[in-house]
């Protein structure tokens, strides 16, 4: 009697199923390598010389499981490495066995019963590269040798031979009453036989059929060679052998193969056979061997490898790529970490020179995709090599405007961002505006009231001090997150802005180690004591461009970007206290944030290689932050503005400083160091 | 009888003259703003309508200056201002009266005898926006009312309508005999007429042939008009009024005009005038009206601006402006900065990442040319938003090498530079060599061997510990600087590697305070008692790629750079010493290194915001940098390394490292604190 023969799958893995694995793997999974369930599907009309195929594709992760129509599931479990080593060094015996022995006891359970699609079971290993994206896999298919060989007692039948075309089509038709109103196509089912008429039962009717004489087992078969059914054929052989041995002899098994033949599905080549039913042994501790292990390309059992990085739409690897690095903090440094946080912040860079390129390159590493650089210079042959968006091309043919090249440069690095330039003037105290330029200031001060309006944080990192002083003013009238940066020659201010968002007002430092609340904090002109005024005019060439030492821009802007990431992480957000004069920080007590302290000030001395945090409230008479400046800018606006800008001495006047200059003959207000004169401070960006 | 009307100069700037300005500029006046001494030139054979034109080139800063062929020189003063605003406010009206002051002294010392020549003179008020290549600039051409209004005796006659053609012919002749021996031809001269005869004299004998009735006084003459002889001609009958009033009634001018003419120089169109001297009050002390601002482009008194920036090349464009901002670091801030030697180090980076990008950016800003940059892998789509050299593009099919692709945006960015990339994988203890790739091996470690020795200044700043090992081992055998950055999570550590030049060897620090000398300092795994070893295997995702927080790199990247400077500006370069312990460096002493001081190491804690300087001497058991490791290196070369590379201890064993590990078995060797883990800081770049 012949020996059956199993023409085992071929797995075919649609690209889609690596890409939901690299979503799966990054969003979900992490480093946790646990099994997950997974699904595949195989057609019983493969057409002849075709391989039985079992496919999985981007659906293969849903807990809810449809194949497509008329095709049938196969039940997977995925075990997904986190290293090649790991990939390379699992057991596979092991691997295989247990699957076996899980076979094996659902054999006894009988949960086949209600379930025969399960009987089609799959094994993936896999290790994904997320960075080169390789991906390494191996299935395996598997299947008990129970028994060790089957045999069949009647040659192989071919439907066509043994059926007249009538009695085929009364099969195919009460086979499509069967199949047509289930939810799902059912891969086994009973048949019985009367005369050229067949009726279908579900397989459930199993232990009260099989003993019927024209009964037929039917499985659907994705094999299509002529005289080897395919792998789900075996293991339902392995269970009704494993079920009946000793009961019935044999039994007859149709291998469904639904192939379309001149345009029309027919049954004519699926094939009938007849399964001795062995007399065995079934002691339920002696699992029997279980076989399965794919052949991979070379036909030899091994893993095989799928490199998508050239197939795969390198927009959307680049953008999974730069998610990865980001997720990969969460996953191993700090679970705590909110990057959805991070990456909804809009932020506003006002100044596009070499802070503001630098502070936009590490706010897209953090993944912050919305980006609005703006300033009101062209790139010129000078800023290439110290200003980090732009290249030599910039610079040609009078140069491009700064904004609009910092922010096309944003998306060459990385398409998926949201950048954008705007070429602005801000209007600034003591730069007097002449009648013919009131309407287009009034136009320029809209534009910046709107841009700040629709962006959650802003960043000032302009080139003169009395440039930040309207972005001051209207992010603390609009309760905006700013980030001020200013260099000098080997120095360095980096400070956020306290923003008044009502919260622990009146509560007041009682000791040099208090903490002063966030919105009690002071803004960059809460130290001054004069208004901004006019700083360009008649200044030298080196006063007018950078002179700054070139790591300083580094420095600060990876701290003013890293300052704005604290800020918010913390719980408090801008409410998040900063220690007063804390000058040595290892006095300072552990953070409520995963990412430590939230500084209020960082002060950096390059030729010292040293760093002090000082801290300090807000000026009841600060020209840009004090209630009075916001009272009249809210009230007056435009007008307002006006004013200050034109007006020596009026935000002075104002705010009460003049009153304070005129009893305070030798004002002795701050205390800055050598170091850190305002003016020093401005020889940037 | 009829005044004399003279046609003024209009200047001509030949752009060659711009450029040498801001070569002048850039590497010699800086912000010295005083008056400089330049020559301009003009020609007598200027075609009918041409306006008489004043030439300024690139020769013009030359003190020996030579006119071109045939062309009479221009005396100059050069006012260049170092801002648009002086450039403005600048006194023209007292700018010129004291050019007329010196006029007039000048006619009194006589020196206009011995060089008529310069009674040609110009002033010229400029400003150059070299961010820009914008130059703004105003001629005067100074010129005394003396008299108020010069007067003909008798009508002006064209020479070819008094001269028969052959007297013309002699007069010629004459002048060629006179002019061409000369090592420039003279602007001034004596004729004295004898029928159609001719003799030349110089013009110091104007005294003695003054009164003589024959003699004509001869200047060659820019103008092309009829009927307006060219400035020269006013400034010599101002001078020759001065000289004569009282003393004769008229003098006869040639105004001599070497036009060509049928292909020929001719004098045909030359002018005589018979001038009337007045008899006028000469008092000293009463210095005539001085006129002579040019007229701009619209016919009005006012200066003009050229834009050169499209007009140059531009690569040059770009080198000067970079050029330009180094140097004003210098012409302000620090006098004794030696650009030279920072530009002309060259430097080798291993590892292309985020580090090694930012370090070469920040090179590169400092003014250094030469880098080469060395990387074994490609360009992956995670790489860009990090990695400031790369962009999309060089992801795109599989990747491009990241050296190589580093070095060419480092053209990209600024043509000046002498970038390269280079393909190598850098052999590691502990990565087991296997037999066919010996070969491979021994020719990579000839690369690094060479490529190290053709450059000063090497940073490791690569993401493994073990491939540091090699490099650190050559450069201790080839002395050459080595700059080491390492990154943690929120963590970085930056140290120089000490140079063992032999000086200071055995003096040894007595207390916290004292210094180490810069020969006697650590290297990266003078730290370590354990040699390096395989640190990649089974490492997962996270531990593979960077995990850190964006901004670190960039801080640890400027400091690094920063830190190089400064060697290459100390007096002692490696030798400099390090204080011991500089935990506060408010402690540390003043440096003798105009940039500061200058440390081993700079340790980084981004959650405190804190930096740290610790210092440690070398250990003589050090498994890169010992004396017996480096002994064994050079003389076994390859062979020792293979050794190194292959046998797991060897290492240990050599340098002594495995007997005191025996001795010490709970090793309390160092003193690092959690944050500090060396495991932790290898997550990189």
């Amino acid at each position: 009697m012949a020996h059956i023969q199993f023409a085992p799958f071929s797995s075919v893995v649609d690209p889609g199923f690596w890409h939901k694995l690299t979503e799966k793997k990054l969003n979900e999974y992490g480093l946790d390598d646990s099994e997950r369930l997974i699904h595949g599907f195989f057609s019983d009309g493969n057409a002849p010389g075709m391989p039985p195929q079992l496919n999985l594709d981007y659906l293969a992760f849903n807990s809810q499981f449809n194949p497509p129509s008329q095709s049938f599931p196969a039940y997977g479990i995925l075990h997904n490495t986190n290293t090649l080593e790991s990939f390379k060094e699992k057991d596979k015996k092991l691997l295989l066995a247990n699957a076996g022995e899980e076979l094996w006891k659902d054999f006894q359970s009988g949960v086949f019963l209600q379930e025969p699609e399960k009987l089609c079971r799959f094994l993936l290993l896999t290790f994904a590269d997320l960075k080169k994206y390789h991906f390494y896999y191996w299935f395996a298919f598997p299947a008990l040798k129970f028994p060790e060989r089957s045999t069949l007692t009647e040659e192989p039948a071919m439907l066509e031979n043994i059926y007249s075309p009538e009695k085929l089509t009364s099969l195919i038709s009460a086979y499509h009453s069967f199949q047509t109103d289930r939810p799902n196509y059912a891969t086994c089912f009973l048949i019985q036989e009367d005369g050229d008429n067949f009726t279908f039962y579900e397989f459930a009717q199993l232990d009260v059929l099989i003993s019927k004489r024209n009964v037929i087992v039917g499985v659907c078969d994705p094999s299509s060679l002529d005289s080897y059914p395919g792998w789900p054929v075996r293991n339902l052989i392995s269970f009704l052998t494993y079920k009946y041995t000793g009961v019935v002899k044999s039994i007859k098994v149709l291998c469904v193969r639904n192939r379309t033949h001149d345009g029309v599905k027919h049954f004519g080549k699926s094939v009938l056979l007849t399964v001795d039913i062995p007399a065995l042994n079934k002691n339920i501790a002696d699992v029997p061997e279980c076989v399965g292990w794919e052949k991979n390309e070379r036909q030899k059992l091994g893993p095989r490898m799928v490199n998508l990085s050239n197939t795969m739409d390198p927009v959307r690897l680049a953008e999974s790529a730069v998610d990865l690095n980001l997720k990969l903090m969460r996953w191993r440094l700090l679970p705590d970490l909110q990057l959805e946080k991070i990456a909804s912040t809009k932020c506003l860079i006002l100044g596009s020179g070499t802070l503001g390129c630098n502070v936009a390159r590490l706010l897209m590493s953090w993944g912050i995709r919305h980006i609005t650089m703006v300033d009101n210079s062209k790139v010129s042959f000078s800023n290439p090599v110290r200003q980090t968006l732009f290249t030599f091309e910039h610079c040609l043919e009078g140069g491009q405007p700064k904004a609009q090249a910092a922010a096309s440069s944003l998306r060459t690095i990385f398409p998926g961002m949201k950048s954008e330039g705007k070429t602005l003037s801000i209007p600034m105290p003591g730069h007097a505006i002449i009648e013919s330029l009131v309407e287009q200031t009034r136009a320029e001060v809209k534009e910046l009231e709107e841009l700040i309006q629709s962006h959650d944080a802003v960043f000032l990192l302009m080139d003169t001090r009395e440039s930040r002083w309207l972005p001051t003013l209207i992010c603390a009238s609009k309760k905006k997150i700013v980030i001020n940066a200013a260099l000098g020659f080997d120095t360095f201010l980096v400070l956020r802005h306290g923003v008044k968002t009502g919260k622990a007002d009146g509560s007041m430092p009682s000791s040099m180690l208090d903490k002063i609340a966030g919105s009690l904090l002071g803004c960059y002109f809460c130290n001054d004591v004069v208004a901004p005024g006019n700083s360009t005019t008649d200044r030298t060439l080196d006063q007018q461009c950078t002179v700054t030492r070139p790591g300083i821009s580094m420095v600060a802007s990876a701290l003013a970007v890293e300052l704005l990431i604290s800020i918010l992480q913390h719980p408090l957000r801008t409410d998040a206290p900063a220690e007063v004069n804390s000058y040595d920080s290892s006095l300072l007590a552990e953070s409520d944030c995963s990412l430590g302290i939230v500084p209020h000030q960082i002060r950096g001395f390059l030729s010292r290689y040293q760093q002090i945090l000082p801290a300090t409230q807000a000026f009841h008479m600060c020209t840009a932050c004090s209630a009075k400046v916001i009272e009249n800018y809210e009230e007056h606006g435009f007008e307002f503005l006006l004013r200050a800008f034109n007006e020596p001495g009026y935000l002075e006047e104002l705010t009460g400083l003049t009153a304070m200059q005129t009893a305070t003959q030798d004002a002795e207000v701050w205390d800055l160091s050598d170091d850190e004169e305002p003016e020093s401070m401005e020889a940037t960006t």
